[in-house]
């Protein structure tokens, strides 16, 4: 594959500071060149070097593509009714996420995989370029192993989430499912993922549990990441500090402790605020501002899923996020970029300089305000991946 | 062109409940076959006619294309900047609509043609094939019968708004620019409108400056809608109710007299609801269960225009109506669709029954309840409008 100049960007995020300006690293009239997968040069149009092949933005906006940290794609069936009922104010004796478990475990592999396969090119098409997936549809040990060997045909970022729910095949015996989470469906999942993740909320895991499952996956070397303080305020987000985890995610409700502890920890693990959820099951959202103000590091991710946040746009999340959390349209770009990319310790994504991958997205506006300005409206118009245009 | 019968229609909407099950006359497995550019045939798949061309959906649903009467279109330049210090809370001096109308006016028309042309295509990539589209940012004699020129190239339905604010050029003398309006601007612009419309406002036209607006187009045979009750609780809905306008837009802040003279006149004006304008501006959103429950019709339709509400996304705006304003799924729908075509006075449009348009959106989906479950997903698939594939 040759090399390929980006020319007349109107508007690059580089997520920079050292190359262009403010937090964004923003360059106007810029141009990009791509080699071998790779951001070979970044800089002025004026100014750019020679390439095999050539594209013209012809003044729109160009972003890293998106890091979305946080998804639950490997499901079968849909919960529509449960939605319809639920918005509509209907009585729904919902079965909830053991609906999605009993489809799950009775699709086929090739069911399964064309369904990733199916969200995984449809968020590309709105310009994620990393996407992170969570078994946990399965909760045994064969079908949460099948459900991490099947993410890991579409990304590296599989994340094992045994620890869900409690299996419904173990609710009058939590303790032993956590046994089995930690024992043999770790052993059994370990070789697929890379990460670790448990549901620390009251009805699912305690904070004794989720430490047990979080330090049980991080001996067999996945690294920790939690779904922390989406319900209610809970021992989540002090877990995650406390183990190092990579990401707290959700963070809707927080104590005052929680976006200390959140910010002194700004380094190492990342808020991770997920808009979708709220807006799909009409909750509170999480105060993004407070976290930011504190000087904690935010991803703003989609948790797309079935059950409580069916959105796998990018876009969607960025425009609900400056609405309802307090962040700027900058902020916003920023966290599902680079954030999702620190909540994946990825330093490879997130960004436009030399060396990085080639992740881009092109958009259909001038600016990458307009994701947040025009709201729904879909406004990728190209995305490379690898530096292979993929959508 | 020959006919074409879609088959495999997994649900079908088409709001004629003579034909299907609930006010959105729903039927599963269906076909619909398409001739000379209307709708031909409607039933269930397995009794479908032969004809000269097959499409297969798949099992997906078809929905009836929708109908946005409120936009707001023929504009040069965005507000970017504005909407980021609105947005980020940063002093800005907004020249608001003074900035779009300088834009409008020193634009040429062509330039002025392509970006009515860029949008309409945008919103019928989204399922929109009826798009209303207003003047209002010209503000003299001139600039507003060009601007309906160049937006009846687009669309039929074109609305004179010389009246959306008083022109920077009368700012000393308000009534003297009403009598502009209701005088040589109404007779420039009388023959390229089919409606009248006035912003009833504190801060733009009183009751009875929009009185006078409205009946002088009446005079001509402009039909009246009102931009009503946005900001404040105000005369405009009394007035649309009064004077049997097509439709009261906006009604976000209604006494109880307004919604019940919206009620008792569902017949006749229709209260049009435009969530994007509260999205945008973090403005609290209208009360579509109030309106609902009382009997009145309702309309969804985007608003589209650069100041405060600048998405062409109708399934944006039916998942928030459901989100926020107390709308269930099949409401959302319908109010986008027969909801909008009646705010528009069409029954040709709007629906799916034989001798309708043949106004068709696909989706990438197995309902309809998924452009509210799925927020921001981009999941219209195809379009047909008058019976023939565009998008
Ligand atoms: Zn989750
Ligand atoms: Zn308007």
């Amino acid at each position: 594959m040759g090399s390929t100049v980006i020319t007349g960007i109107g508007s690059l995020v580089t997520n920079d500071p050292s190359i262009g300006d403010g937090p964004l690293g923003l360059l106007s009239d810029a141009a990009v060149v791509v080699a071998d997968g790779r951001i070979a040069w970044v800089g002025p149009a004026a100014s750019a070097p020679a390439a095999d092949e050539g594209f013209d933005a012809g003044g729109r906006a160009v972003i890293p593509g998106f890091v979305d940290s946080h998804s639950h794609l490997v499901f079968a069936g849909d919960r529509t009714a449960e939605f319809n009922a639920r918005m509509s104010g209907a009585a729904y004796t919902a079965g909830g996420i053991r609906t999605t478990v009993a489809a799950t475990r009775a699709a086929s592999d090739a069911a399964l995989d064309a369904n990733v396969a199916r969200y995984f090119a449809e968020a590309l098409r709105q310009g994620t370029t990393v996407l992170e997936c969570k078994s946990g549809y399965g909760l045994t040990v064969e079908d949460e192993a099948r459900a991490l060997r099947i993410a890991g045909r579409h990304t590296d970022e599989t994340t094992y989430l045994g620890a869900h729910v409690v299996s419904p095949d173990y609710a009058d015996d939590p303790a032993a499912y956590v046994d089995l989470v930690t024992g043999p469906m770790l052993d059994a999942c370990a070789p697929y993922a890379r990460w670790v993740d448990v549901f620390c909320e009251r009805g699912a895991f305690d904070g004794d549990q989720a430490r047990a499952v979080l330090t049980a996956g991080a001996k067999r070397g996945l690294v920790p990441r939690i779904h922390a303080n989406q319900l209610t305020e809970g021992p989540g987000v002090q877990l995650a500090v406390e183990l190092g985890a990579a990401s707290a995610d959700h963070c809707t409700h927080l104590s005052d402790a929680d976006v200390a502890a959140l910010a002194a920890a700004s380094g190492t693990t990342v808020a991770t605020l997920l808009p979708g959820a709220e807006f799909s099951t009409r909750a509170a959202y999480p105060d993004a501002r407070r976290l930011l103000d504190a000087g904690a590091t935010v991803a703003l991710s989609t948790d797309c899923n079935p059950g409580s946040s069916f959105t796998s746009s990018v876009p969607f999340c960025i425009a609900v996020a400056v609405r309802e959390m307090g962040m700027t349209p900058d902020e916003a770009l920023w966290s599902a970029t680079a954030g999702g990319a620190a909540a994946l310790r990825r330093t490879d994504v997130g960004r436009v300089a030399v060396g990085a991958r080639a992740d881009l997205a092109l958009l259909d506006a001038p600016s990458h305000v307009h994701l947040a300005y025009r709201p729904g409206v879909p406004l990728v118009a190209a995305v490379w991946r690898g530096g292979e245009r993929a959508a």
